[in-house]
């Protein structure tokens, strides 16, 4: 392991950050190495989940807040997910924007991920990465996501405070309610609220609070902002406190925070053993031929994994 | 393993067929073993995969094509996969209405997959489904998923032609458009085309693919359908019927197939090395006592499954 750059990271050095970061990202032979030594360091932060559709402003909205964090004196991380494009890589033009205008603010670490190539998923790359930045001592940490796939709201069990940004007149409200995220949300923010359809979009989701089943106790309260004029802001930053500080004491938040451990043990596990395995049956490449014999119809999955476990000695007991 | 249950299940029996999804959805005991036994039927049906928004109309539009494809003398498989209340389960009323139209036609299975509770994921547990309704003849078998996660994107990744359904007048359409879905379909619906907005949409389909990077050397085609009014499924059908023809001889085809192979061969291997490592170091459910170490930062979860590897005779070599 790399003692030199992990002695930069703790003095604060932001490049052995960003360089830790891609190490992370990548799970180079030192990572796991390099998070348990980051451990003792994480717990502290914060974490607030962001998610919304693409074009409801979530991007501008957390750049707001992180203008607000920092004039309270905080040091942020933002992480902005991207699963847009899975199949092309690379940051969107949005985020170089961003990075052009917050990045100089050396207060705030701005990270995107894309979807690509995250082995062991992107939710563990993320958590990853948050273990990162929580041993850098950002705090809060912002995790931004599109969506709600089952990949976004595994990122977001990992937030403390989750926000749900919806935008009057979206399409079908309540279709673009329905999925899942009315579940997920402990805060909704109605972006754009200078936009017609306000009110009806507050009744919708009451209406769907109405009916959803919440763990904890919390009733989620709803803000509205303008994120482009910078209206409803503070009023989102106490919320998000008063959350944080509702769940500090709840059981419901100890209950979350073993969820996220066990995901966490059981991915790294995933990631770990496959690897042994195949390294220990498939030592020079033989994986490949296997996957075409199975692509080809000659062997089938199933009986492949019995021979793997069988000749791992793994199987033997 | 259950042998009469197959033995139903190969004599065509509904109800057969509908017990051993469910053992397979729920990753019962012998489901392995049943996949196993139904591998050497399957490979032959036509998978079809449908994504789109909530509110495109894509249910209404498969419920069009199944009608299409059954006075073509086919029998269809269906599966509609929601993700949109993974943390209540249970099919949406949606589906229940649907099931009630389409589903006193012995010719047309259906079957809702929530996203909750399935071990090696969602896509891992379509893919399962997909094998069983193509050992059990139903030919094609269309795949109907929400959004543009990560997860969706696996589960079309299954499909040999995936459609992807949009609506004119949708929200930004740009910004609509650009979450990932460009490139993964093969075919572009645009639904409820007596609305106003479909030669803007069809423009906005037409840049983006202008853009996007295609394997494979198809040209997707866009078709306009008002699933309600029943219009544009003749055309539909007939144009995925081109895209199946064109791939059938492709190597981007069998790039594909691979990749799924190697992906089912990856998730059936986590899982079991995963299953197989637990009950060996865990055998009385201290996995539990661990899980809350973690959550309260007395261990890491790296030093865990160091340990966890180390106490298998996996890690011993």
């Amino acid at each position: 392991m790399d003692n030199e750059l992990l002695q930069q990271f703790f003095e604060g050095d932001t490049r052995a950050l960003a360089r830790i970061i891609t190490r992370v990202e990548n799970r180079s032979a030192d990572s796991l190495e390099i998070l348990q030594q980051l451990f003792p360091r994480t717990g502290k932060a914060e974490i607030i989940g962001v998610t919304g559709s693409p074009g409801s402003g979530k991007s501008t909205l957390v750049d707001r807040l992180a203008v607000s964090y920092r004039q309270k004196g905080k040091k942020l991380g933002i992480i902005a997910v991207d699963p847009s494009s899975p199949f092309t890589g690379g940051a969107i033009l949005g985020d170089r924007i961003r990075m052009q205008t917050l990045g100089t603010d050396p207060g705030i670490y701005i990270r995107s991920m894309a979807t690509r190539g995250h082995l062991g998923g992107l939710a563990t790359a993320t958590a990853d990465v948050v273990s990162v930045l929580d041993a850098a001592g950002k705090d809060p940490i912002v995790v931004e996501t599109v969506g709600v796939g089952q990949d976004e709201i595994e990122i977001v069990k990992l937030a403390d405070v989750s926000l749900v940004v919806l935008v009057p007149g979206m399409g079908d409200d309540i279709q673009a309610l329905k999925a899942g995220i009315m579940e997920i949300g402990d805060v909704f923010v109605i972006n754009k609220c200078d936009r017609p359809g306000v009110d009806k979009m507050e009744r919708a989701v009451l209406a769907m609070l109405s009916l959803a089943h919440r763990a904890g106790g919390w009733q989620p309260p709803i803000v509205k902002t303008s994120a482009t004029k910078g209206e409803g802001i503070e009023e989102l930053v106490e919320t998000i406190g008063r959350c944080q500080e509702f769940f500090r004491t709840s059981s419901h938040r100890i209950q979350k925070k073993r969820e996220a451990a066990r995901q966490r043990l059981m991915t790294l596990l995933e990631e770990r053993l496959v690897n042994t395995a195949l390294q220990k049956v498939f030592p020079n490449g033989e994986l490949n031929r296997v996957v075409d014999e199975i692509a080809e119809r000659r062997q089938d999955p199933y009986s492949v994994v019995e021979q793997i476990i069988k000749s791992s000695t793994f199987g033997r007991s």
